[in-house]
Formats: C-alpha cells, structure tokens, sequence
C-alpha cells in the first residue's frame, strides 16, 4: 500500500522484501488446515508492482538500519534512503520459552503453514496405525494455545477436518473422535470483540465439539503434553498436535531501529511510533503495520490488522508528499476501524463492524465475500471462490498433502 | 489400479505408500514452473480409496522385501502378505554421478517441483540484483539437460516465462533475454516419437527460442558451468541453473527383490518379469509401472508412462483373480498403446497417437483435454481447467512462489 501509493509521487520508490510474494495472512489458517494451496493466498509482488515504473522491487532481507548514514542494510549489501517506511511485521512470541516453537508451531509464514498442515494429516495417519490406546488418543488431540480469531478459525477448521473431510477415510480409527481443545489464558475468546460476540463464538464452537478453555494458561510444554494452569489447579494433557496462535513479537528490524535511531519499544518488541507514524527525532524513517505500536484516541492500543497496516501505509505517502510539495502536513494518523470478523466453521462467523453486529450464516457469507475481494489477484478470487464452493457442496478439501520433511 | 481392480475381488487390499497423497507425475512440469499448485496435480489416496472397503491404506515407507517368509519390510514394521504388488517406480538417474543431484535437479516429487520452480525464479531475481555482466548472463542461461517428454515440456514453459510472464516485472533486466538450451544425448529429441514429429518439435522449440544441441552428451557438471562433449569437440556452458530431464534409475526396492527373490534387474536397476508381471520364482510377487521391465512384441522396452503402469496394474488384478477363482490365468500381458504427447509452449503439441501424428494447436488441445480428464478428481480438474485457462488469456503464472530453503 505504501509503494503503490508513493509511487504516484515524484519518486524513486525500491520495494525490499525476503519473499518474493505478497502473502494474504488472513486465509493462512485455510492453507493449515488443507483447503487452500499456498499460491492461492500469495501473489508476486513484482506482478502487483509491474505498471509502477518508478517503483524497483529488491529480493534481500534487511537484517539492520543505519539511521545516521540512512542506509538500510541487506544481507549482502545496502541501500541508501532518504525515507525508509519500516514494514516488517511480526512473528509468534513465546513469551521467554522459545524453545516451545519446535513444540507448538505457530502461522505466520507459507512455510509455518504447510508444517502444520503436515503436522495435522500426520497425526491421524500415526493414529491409524497406533494399537496402543492411550497414544491414540493422544494422536487424536489437538490443542491450539490462544483464542484471538486465528486460534478460533484454526479450532474451527480442525474441528470440521475431524468430523466431516476425513469421514470414512479411515479404517482403524474414526476421526470424528478426534478432540480440539481451544485454550485461551484470558476470560473470553476473541477479546477485542464485544463480551456478546465472545460468547456467541464460544457457544458455536461448543457446538462443533471444540472444548473451549477460558482463563487457562499453559505453564509447560513438552512433546505429546501440555500443562496448564485454571485457577489454583493445574492439570497435564496428552496432544500429539499442539498449535500457538498466541502473541506476536516484533520483527528484530524493531531493536535495530532502537539501537540506532533511539526508537523505543513496547513490551511485545513493537516500535512506538508518533502521531505521523514516523519516529521521534528521525522523520524520515516510518513504522507501519503490526510492527507499529501506537494507541487510538481511547488509550487502546491499535488491533494488529491488515486493515490498520494498509490504512497506515496509504497516510505515510500522504506525509511524504506533503513534505516535497511543501503543503502542510497532514492530520495525525486515525484508524478508520470498519470492525472484525473470525469464521467459527462452515456457515458460522461473528462480525463486529462498525454499522452492525451479526453472527451466523450471514457473517459467515459476509466473510467470505470480504476475503475474497481482499486478495489482490483475481486469479486468486477465482480459484479460492472454486475451492470455498466444491468444500461447501462436498465437505472436502482439496489441498491435504503431507510434504516437506520433519523440521524438528 | 492394482488396489482398486483388486478391491472388486474376495481379498483384503493393503496400500502401503510413503506419501499420503498420488500425483499426477505427467503435470509435475507445471509446477516446476509456476502454472500450478502442488495439490491441483495430487489427491489423497484414502480419499480415491474411502469407498473400497476391503482397502485399508497406510503411510509408510517399504525398505524391503522377505521373499521367504512373505514379508514387507517397512521403517518401523512389517507386513505380512500373500501376493504382493510392487509398483514404486523410478528416480532419476545421474549415470554414477549422483554428486550431480545437488547442482542439477530432477523431476520425480512435489519438493523436486517446488525446488526446481525455487531456483528458476530465483535466477532471475539474482540477476536483477547483479552488476557483472558475465554473471547476469550466466544467471539467465538455463540448461536442460534430456529431450524426453519432460526436457522438452520443460524448456518450453522457462521460455514462454521468459518471453512472456516476466515481462514487465524487473527494472534492470530484461528477462527475454534469457537463454534455454536443451541438451539431447541422442540424435533427436523425442527418441521414442516418430523421427518426423521430433523434427516438427525441434523446430517449434527453436520457434520459441529455445536452443537444442542434439547429439551432446554432458561430461561434467559444476556450480554454475556444464560441459558438454559434441563429437570430437568439448564446450563449457556457463549457467547458473541446470535441470535434470535425463535418464531414471529403479527404486531401491527392485534391489532388495534381487537379494531376496532372485529377481533380474536391467542395467537401469529395472526388475526384469515374466509374461503375466510376476517374478520367475515367485509367481506371487508382481511388479508393475516404471519399475518393472519388460520388453513388447516386437523387442522394444515398453515406455515408463503412466499408460503402461496403469494397464499392468489392473492386469495383475485379472491374474489374481483367475487364481482364486481356478480358471485359467489371463492371456500374457499386452500394452494397448494409444500413442505419446508433449507439449511444447502455449499451443504448440506434437502427438504421435494410434489413429493419427499431428501437430500445432490441435495437438495441444488434444494434450490439454487428455490430462485434465486423467486427473482423478473432479476438483482439480476444474482448478487446473481455470488455471489453464487464466494463464492462456493474461501469460500469467499464478504459482510463482519462492518457498522453502537452499537444499544444499
């Protein structure tokens, strides 16, 4: 959003990215859970940027910046910059425990989620051909750690996977036996929407057979177990199939930017930015996205949504051309929040928009629709909406292939 | 086939693969080179066998067989059985240069298709960023090396990538100036077609710019060089990507049916069977597809394509079942041949079928309607068909996806 936006400016505008596509985050979970090919939600960002002739596009990764010479540093070389806009997102955070990740993959990346989606088809493949019942059914747990929408859509998806998609593919075990427990450490899932919602979310689930976990914090992870905290109690349950969709912590272009240009950080590595999203004492770096910490005129931090990132880099190449025409300087950033929404399963999504609140079937459609028109190719739209309509009529999902190799 | 001719008869039917999914080998291709989705071209295997009751499917790898005491040897187990049908195909083969594999990939799996589609697209990124104009030249030189079906189908998609999917994507390359150079060992590309329709080939490929050197045999292999030996004259081509297209080798299970149950293998590691496919010895050990060889009527090696495996497979089916039933076994196995295709670039085939030889675009419709009706399921048809489709209207290629890391 902001190449494209600044390249309608008089500028030289490189585009620096580690992935040669532009990734739709939102439909990750569908790739995890096999109802999407990953080019589905991915396109090339050189195709996106091919009629933005003043726009060059750089496969490299930043590893630092150099705010006092304004270069930005590549693995093999740099970049000099008179405006940097910083992009680079965030990862999962496993609060202190990194460890956890080879445990409890989280769903950030194409890579993270075909490794799920290994993980997942896996499980009930070894179930298949465990005799022992205890292992099982620990092959046919599966607890995803985190109940903000990707927790939601992943137990969701999971749940329809074990009751509906893999029916009748087995012969040793019946996947509809298969438990997904949805743990979230806070009182109600999906926080930032309205304590309604919440619960209407969690009642959907419920009737999906997801067990949903409130106020439930995992203390310790270990391979096949998890242990968690309710209260004063404590318990230990055996998953062969963990998945982490809780926290994010900020790219490490964040502490590089700290170190050099004195940028602060909040608590999850998130660089605090100003009312003009640029940094304090150095206008011409930018921070935009989730990497961007900054509240609303409420005091409440901004939600970490494409929504907020493209409407973040739209404002930047507005700040910039004000600056080379000389006009005066824009307002300060608003968030322009249109609302969320999360698919709890087939037929079933809760909305929390601006105009009204809504769950059902409704928000389910309304939720499609939206996704579909959000991803930028219209091959894209094309073949997802292909996919969405043959899973809806057939329950199957096209995309369930074990590839890659074991990471651990 | 085997398992699904097999299921018809009074016997239990176990599916032993290490992949949980069958692909569609003759499309891998068009993976390679971004026109399609891994899972467009594979389908799970329970779903292709969930109505077949008597089939119990199971993921895992075959290491081995104990003729003697009727046992398939697997990583972690072994399974007992009565007559057993081994259809486990062929890798490529590097001619005891396996050392090769690294610098110059083959085609046989969905990760040699993503990886090969990785360095292509790679290739040409590199080049984007490099100053030396040797270098850049030697990053936009591609060479192919076997003019097989696949060497051929794949030289024409890196041309028309390079003519035309690119174009307009890079700002200080041109991509059109991309060489593809396909390296024949023989006389002719398509040895197995007529010499006319190789002819025909030859010159559609050069139509296209790509280059073919028949009669030239590739002497070493190093990172970014090949040299290749043309009669008496010896060259070294500088290229940064190479792709393997040349030669395929036995699975290692036709070894280990060697040490067990005398089996012959032909200079390829191919296992040498009789009349109705079985071992001389072991009426009860079959051997069918890639792997099996056997010579037709008039002495020629039946071709290793997905035709020939499909018919022995259903074949052997016949055999079993005139032996349970007491009648007299089938007549020995004949390959009905209703002929070969290749593509050769957007609307240009050869076919060299039963009926007819043609070429141009009847061919390639022809070749276009064939494989969208030999993929198994009903989805992926319709994917491939809206892919396909797409591509032809706009040149553009949906799955151009830099995924996965540096193998080496």
């Amino acid at each position: 959003m902001a190449a494209r936006a600044l390249s309608r400016l008089a500028v030289h505008v490189t585009l620096v990215d580690r992935r040669n596509f532009h990734l739709f985050q939102p439909l990750l979970y569908q790739v995890a859970t096999g109802a999407l090919s990953p080019a589905n939600i991915a396109a090339p960002i050189r195709s996106l940027l091919k009629r933005e002739k003043n726009v060059r596009v750089l496969l490299g990764e930043a590893t630092g910046v150099d705010a006092e010479r304004r270069l930005l540093l590549l693995s093999g070389g740099e970049l000099p910059y008179d405006t940097l806009v910083v992009a680079a997102g965030v990862r999962h955070h496993y609060f202190g425990r990194e460890d956890w990740e080879r445990l409890a993959p989280g769903l950030k990346t194409i890579e993270d989620a075909t490794e799920m989606r290994r993980r997942i088809l896996l499980a009930f493949e070894k179930a298949e051909r465990e005799t022992d019942p205890l292992q099982r059914r620990a092959l046919l747990t599966f607890i995803v750690v985190g109940g903000g929408p990707t927790g939601v859509e992943l137990a969701g998806a999971l749940s329809e996977i074990a009751q509906h998609t893999l029916r009748g593919d087995f012969r040793a075990i019946d996947p509809s036996e298969a438990r997904v427990l949805l743990l979230e450490a806070g009182e109600r899932i999906l926080p930032t929407y309205s304590p309604d919602l919440s619960a209407r979310a969690m009642r959907a689930l419920e009737r999906i057979a997801v067990g949903v976990r409130t106020s439930t914090r995992v203390t310790e992870l270990a391979d096949g177990a998890v242990t968690v905290r309710h209260g004063e109690t404590g318990e230990t349950l055996r998953a062969a199939t963990v998945l982490w969709a809780a926290g994010v912590k900020g790219s490490p272009l964040g502490a590089s930017l700290a170190a050099s240009a004195g940028a602060s950080l909040d608590g999850a590595g998130r660089v605090l930015v100003g009312p003009d999203l640029a940094l304090r004492g150095h206008p011409e770096i930018f921070v935009v996205g989730d990497l961007a910490a900054r509240n609303d005129d409420a005091g409440r931090p901004l939600p970490g949504v494409a929504q907020v990132a493209m409407q973040q880099g739209r404002y930047v190449a507005k700040v910039v051309g004000a600056r080379l025409s000389g006009s005066p300087p824009p307002p300060p950033f608003r968030y322009l929040d249109f609302g969320s929404m999360a698919t709890i399963g087939r037929g079933a999504a809760v909305a929390d928009l601006r105009i009204a609140r809504f769950n059902g079937f409704v928000a389910w459609m309304a939720w499609l629709f939206l996704h579909l028109m959000y991803l930028v190719q219209f091959a894209n739209r094309l073949l997802v909406f292909v996919q969405w309509a043959w899973s809806y009529l057939t329950w199957n999902r096209s995309a369930r292939l074990i590839t890659g190799t074991d990471r651990q």
